[in-house]
């Protein structure tokens, strides 16, 4: 293999064949091909793509570079959701406990918050003594034993993805499709799953804000789910605001627990319940959208889904007392309350603006190394087409300090407008896409 | 400076401000810019290119980034002639002592063979003890006391150039004329130059094949030149061919000092005798074409020339002897007549094929590791057009043993054509190119 040379074929617009991408992939992963060299390589494939053929085997090839778990012993469906990030988005909170009740096993690895994107590892160690670091064994284990683990990416899966996803963060390599659909796909896919549901979010707070963009991306990882025996379905939902009411890690988790009990935000309760049931259409243990939503309704009523929460937190070492009591979750010193500037309609709730307000409150990343302060964050409690009155309450600042009571509510000066109209916003479910195609639930006619 | 943002910009088609490209530079040159944010921001270069300010900025800041030579003090001319590399190309060997003869300072640093190009650096140390590696204090010395020193680059002279040399090579992001522009001029305007000759080459043999290219080239390092006060005239020659009838180092070395003693084939001693006139009237010494041919005929009539060249022999500790007895140089053990194999016409000599020849004899490198035997190579004594009886010898291969001339016979047989009626080919000099435009010397009418 000379790598110039397959740099400069991609670079010329041409395709590597399979075992030349595969080669240099997992000579990469080895150390034995430099990193300028894959760095210029990234760059040529921004401008030029991957095929079909070149995206399945960079995926494979990323696969292949570790060790994966392997549940295929188990004779159960293994389903997990994965979510393209945003602000407010703790679906994963009460998807992986509810479906795992519902006798389906949820293998979850996830990630940490980074920029003005949550990260659900973070959400979860809110929780005091939860434990998201666990090795491959012990999340085989644990699957096994009570049908969900709840963990962060170790050293030994996929390696290959995480030394391409370091390089290309440094290197302004991120944002090309193939390269993000081959870099999650590979991650899920060592996860040992019977089916995948993805959430791919739209709008002005996602890491992809335009709906063809994320269409695209929708269908690359379908294709790549398909091509190793694993059906994938992908909803599109709003990320032109925040997911629900709370922002912020220990108040995000809270609303989930929320939710586990019954309640929660109605926005966060029908993404969450419509990813939910297509988790559990995939598994093949219900028919059809009723009877999967009628499942999750029984198991939030009967009590079992937060049954599994605790089960799970307990498993992690983690208190399981904050799921009866969620005063047991790291509470903010300080609170203010925030009001409306005026009367009108809410035009406005930029989920930009939040995220980074979460960081500058001290409860975000702008670099890995960063550390998190689990307490402070938003609970934001109207949505773009409220009706609002001056001086009505519309959201509550969570700080460590008083003087940072301040810092909460310019950001929030700055994400929320309020107009004298409504204006229209993204729809929450827009589209649904599948193997067979593109169902948009906006069209007219 | 945060790199990623910068390779985003260039990425996205937009222009780095002056501080922002020489601190990038800069700071990869003191190695505080890793190599795989470089290899992606020059592939992003290879894509989108870089404006005139941009272009100027990276020689400027490669300028700045080591050492140059001063010879302000000096108050005579200092011109050098570069060319872009071909086959049988010795016009320097000539040049040098030729014009320095004539009372002109020529400061020339020069670079080394690879690929089927040799280089002027091998053709010199096929003589006997000649050292082309000298500090920049002796160069300086040199020049001062004889008027002309041939050496190559030492690490102290634009090292960002080396290095950003060294990982374009292997990045596949050689090809982008203003990085080669920026390469090329950042070390001839480190000689403290009052003017520079180019000689682009165009046709098959050539780095840049195509005329349009080599006339972009030019007008870029024209351009460069002229931002730092320092006047560049281009001329464009053919290297569809071989130059001369030499190829191989001590051949070539050979028939420049044939030529100045008088002799030399007719093609290089034209070429040779353009590119000197466009230095001595870039010097100043000269005030027309005219003038300048008769001045250089009468340095070699005269034997200035030659002896011009012995002084410089001797400076850097080489056999000057060679220059009256060519038989001193390295001789091949072996030589194998070439006959030509039909009656015709000679339709193609095609130098690519040579220069691999030589490389398969041994006198040629793939790499800058390998090392080089001076005496192997051709001497080629037919040209495209000329008429040939079968049978009749057209060329001889130098090898060094027996069994190594079946391999030049073989490279003869794929590169030289014989057909039924005489082939056109590049104009030996097609276009004179000069801060004020373009002469076409091959235009109609």
């Amino acid at each position: 293999m000379i790598v110039p040379r397959l740099i400069e074929r991609k670079r010329n617009g041409r395709a590597l064949t399979r075992d030349e991408l595969r080669e240099l992939v997992l000579a990469y992963s080895r150390g034995e091909v430099p990193d300028y060299q894959m760095a210029a390589f990234l760059m040529a494939v921004y401008f030029k793509g991957l095929d079909r053929d070149e995206m399945t085997t960079l995926m494979e090839a990323m696969l292949a570079s570790g060790s994966h778990l392997d549940f295929s012993h188990l004779q159960i469906a293994r389903v997990d959701k994965h979510s393209m990030g945003g602000v407010g988005d703790k679906t994963s909170l009460v998807l992986a406990p509810l479906i795992a009740s519902l006798g389906i096993a949820v293998p979850m690895i996830s990630g940490r918050g980074l920029g003005h994107t949550g990260g659900t590892l973070d959400k979860l160690e809110a929780i005091p003594g939860f434990r998201t670091q666990m090795t491959m064994a012990e999340t085989t284990r644990q699957v096994e034993d009570i049908g969900c683990a709840l963990v962060g990416q170790t050293a030994e899966l996929v390696p290959a993805d995480k030394k391409m996803y370091a390089l290309r963060d440094t290197t302004a390599t991120v944002e090309v499709i193939p390269l993000i659909a081959a870099s999650i796909m590979s991650k899920k896919l060592a996860e040992s799953l019977t089916g995948l549901v993805l959430d791919i979010k739209c709008g002005s707070g996602s890491f992809l804000p335009e709906t063809e963009k994320g269409l695209e991306l929708a269908k690359a990882m379908i294709q790549l789910g398909e091509s190793h025996g694993c059906p994938v379905v992908a909803l599109m939902t709003a990320m032109d605001r925040p997911l629900g009411h709370a922002c912020g890690n220990a108040l995000e988790t809270k609303e989930a627990i929320d939710m586990l009990h019954g309640g929660g935000p109605p926005d966060f309760v029908e993404v969450t319940f419509a990813l939910g049931a297509e988790m559990l259409l995939l598994s093949g243990v219900c028919r059809s959208m009723e009877e999967a939503h009628s499942e999750m309704r029984r198991a939030i009523a009967g009590g079992q889904a937060a049954e599994k929460f605790e089960e799970i937190i307990a498993a992690q070492g983690g208190d399981s007392g904050v799921v009866s009591d969620t005063s047991r979750l790291p509470q903010a010193a300080c609170e203010g309350v925030y009001e409306a500037p005026a009367d009108g309609f809410i035009t406005r709730v930029e989920p930009r603006a939040i995220g980074h307000g979460i960081i500058a409150l001290g409860g975000g990343r702008l670099t890995m190394e960063d550390t998190v302060d689990p307490s402070v964050g938003f609970v934001i409690t109207v949505k773009p087409g409220d009706k609002v009155a001056k001086g009505q309450p519309i959201a509550t600042v969570y700080a460590r300090r008083k003087s940072a009571l301040e810092i909460g509510r310019r950001t929030l000066q700055a994400a929320i407008a309020v107009g004298d109209a409504p204006a229209e916003g993204c729809a929450l479910i827009s589209h649904r896409v599948t193997a067979s195609g593109v169902e948009n639930f906006t069209a007219h006619g």
